[in-house]
């Protein structure tokens, strides 16, 4: 993808060293204004409809001096819309956008959804363009402008289809990666996840641990990467649960409220494990003192989780509301789940002694839990803090108890479960 | 590179992955602290070594709570030193660098003087840690942390191993580039780089642009990537001469103050031509009004560039000091090299009629300059403003008279001057 009036000459001869190369190459322009220089396989009249808009409009509108941006994101939406369909048909091994900001940000639409592995190529002039939110994202830095066809823009490009068809040239080795368990993450979590991962490696597991926001572990799940969630640290369902639209907006990537947690492991089947960690605090990054925090939440207890952290006690209250998502999630999952509560505390803040210890309100969230879950679904207890070695050992029994119930055994006989 | 003690999995796993596509490897471990899990062709020993220190001495520094930059540094030294070393013995055509912040600010020494076209591979977990000034850096965004090998570290790494090979694989595609004549730009010299473009792509060049400062301009000379150079806005030198240490540091590139402009270009022998283009300001970028510069500069004559950009107006004096440096610039030129002088001003800004217009200072400037300069040094003088049509086609003239007097004739016959 590319806007062919500008960037043309450099997709023609892009799109050349890739069939040197013995690739097929399907063209997409996502230009607007100006003349394209060379044709495309997706025009930027038929990139423009599939975005929802004619052509036209587009030429219109920005002629009439509109904010560039609205073609930007018809044009970004309609590309990915055609790279959807690409891909749904397999005619997608890999994806170079080239260009400016623009182009980094059409990138960043169209290829969010991709699936980890497929080789993303963005070359562009500025390394600082380049979009977040991409993970495995391949930025190559063009050296000069991507304007005008000249020896060191060609090499650039060069380099660029060297490297995805060297992406391309062979299969993952699959071979030296074991069953992928994931985990949950804060910092007030830290030693259940290092317990939770040493039991987990010594049955063969590798593990990763993501924190506390699981959008990524998400899209790695429905990618078929992960074999095991151990969602340890739920801490997200505090403000996905009881904040309004506008500061879970401020709080999430990209400033898109999002509600659901994890849809895509519900989906998916693979087994996994919750457990409240993190359930019992709100988090305010950047204060320094209670004085700092929104008014309703001063009077309750907290702590300072480093100089410029606070932690403030949730109440028994929201926990019995969160506890209803909680097992909401839990409900939906199509694969073997269970639930792990431990009962002297949901974080390191509010163990017995700690400044956020409130085991009244630790006990609503148990009792509105247990009302709320799917009979079939276990629930291990474990008498100490989520933190303590006991809770890790009722979680793997937790662990073995569902893993039991399905194939493959534990740990998975195979290492390729899916696709 | 990388650090071995907490990479060591993942360089061994990257490593077996080359060999399988038919590579060798050679490894350098920039680690300090923790014990290295692989073995490395350079070890941290060595590597301290090379950068000037012993890495007991790091270690003791890094235990009694010392800078970890220093460590970083020292490393990185070492490392950028090996690196040249395996260069000019011909034993290195691309490198990769594996890890995180201190990995990245690693990359930004060991690879920014490596050419052009080489491949160098940078995975990391963020994309923003990827340094910048390194002109054709590939960046690898690594979806989770490079920490334990488990399976999608390992397609990660798969696509790097991908990657640095498909660059490999091939030669560049030197038939598509014609010669490439770069030329240096200001906004209030544009018509004149336009003109000069269009007259140069007549004549069989490419041509590729430069923004005010020329480090990379000198480094793609350096690298033999460069045939001809239209050097016609020189404003660069008005801060190289004029300014102190402590302001030239501001505005260079990575703090680094540095006088000298164009070093690899004099050594070259690329045919060259310069112009004062810019040489009649100073530039105020920020400020949005006289009151705004420092108290020196605001008893003269300025004018606005844009609402937040005040240009104040060089002095016959200063122009004399510059027309030395311009002059000895050019005398130690050890190709073809002509100077073409505007009588009818440096920009857009001094026309006759605009705000710096100062024609007793663009006297001193070109009397200065004629006094200095090798007397066989040709000197091409315009009826005009630098803007101006004359003033293009005198440049052309004066360049076909210094292209004349060197083989290859112009246009170059052959396009593969260097290696």
């Amino acid at each position: 993808g590319a806007a062919l009036d500008t960037r043309g000459d450099e997709v023609a001869f892009l799109r050349d060293r890739l069939y040197e190369r013995g690739l097929s190459v399907l063209t997409i322009d996502i230009g607007v204004m100006g003349t394209p220089s060379c044709s495309a396989d997706y025009g930027r009249q038929a990139v423009a409809q599939a975005g929802g808009r004619s052509l036209s409009e587009l030429v219109e509108a920005a002629r009439s001096g509109a904010d560039r941006r609205q073609a930007t994101d018809t044009m970004s939406q309609g590309a990915a819309r055609i790279v959807r369909e690409l891909r749904a048909a397999g005619k997608l091994d890999a994806l170079v956008i080239l260009g400016g900001s623009t182009a980094a940000a059409a990138a960043a639409t169209v290829m969010k959804d991709l699936p980890l592995g497929l080789p993303k190529v963005l070359v562009t002039t500025f390394l600082s363009f380049a979009p977040a939110g991409i993970d495995d994202l391949v930025v190559l830095a063009s050296p000069v402008d991507l304007l005008g066809l000249n020896r060191i823009v060609a090499r650039t490009l060069d380099l660029a289809a060297g490297a995805v068809s060297g992406m391309l040239e062979r299969e993952p080795s699959r071979h030296t990666a074991k069953p992928l368990a994931a985990l949950t993450a804060l910092g007030v979590t830290t030693p259940a996840v290092q317990r939770l991962s040493e039991y987990l490696s010594a049955r063969g597991y590798d593990t990763v641990v993501f924190h506390a926001t699981t959008e990524k572990l998400d899209r790695m799940t429905r990618d078929g990467l992960v074999d095991l969630v151990v969602d340890v640290t739920t801490f997200e369902m505090v403000p996905k649960v009881l904040y309004s639209d506008e500061v879970l907006a401020l709080l999430s990537p990209f400033g898109r409220p999002d509600r659901l947690r994890l849809e895509a492991l519900l989906q998916s089947g693979v087994p996994h494990v919750l457990a409240p960690g993190g359930l019992d605090m709100h988090i305010f990054p950047g204060a320094t003192g209670i004085a700092q925090v929104p008014p309703e939440y001063r009077g309750r207890p907290w702590s300072m989780h480093g100089p410029s952290v606070v932690l403030v006690r949730t109440t028994a209250e929201e926990l019995a509301r969160i506890a209803q998502k909680f097992a909401d999630q839990a409900n939906r999952a199509r694969g073997p789940v269970g639930v792990a509560i431990p009962l002297g505390g949901f974080s390191e803040a509010s163990r017995p002694g700690a400044p956020l210890h409130d085991p009244a309100a630790d006990r609503a969230f148990r009792s509105a839990l247990r009302k709320c879950l799917r009979p079939d679904i276990p629930v291990a207890e474990a008498e100490g803090n989520i933190n303590d070695e006991v809770f890790a050992e009722e979680t793997v029994r937790l662990l073995e108890r569902i893993l039991s119930r399905k194939e493959p055994p534990w740990p998975p006989e195979s290492q390729e479960r899916r696709s």
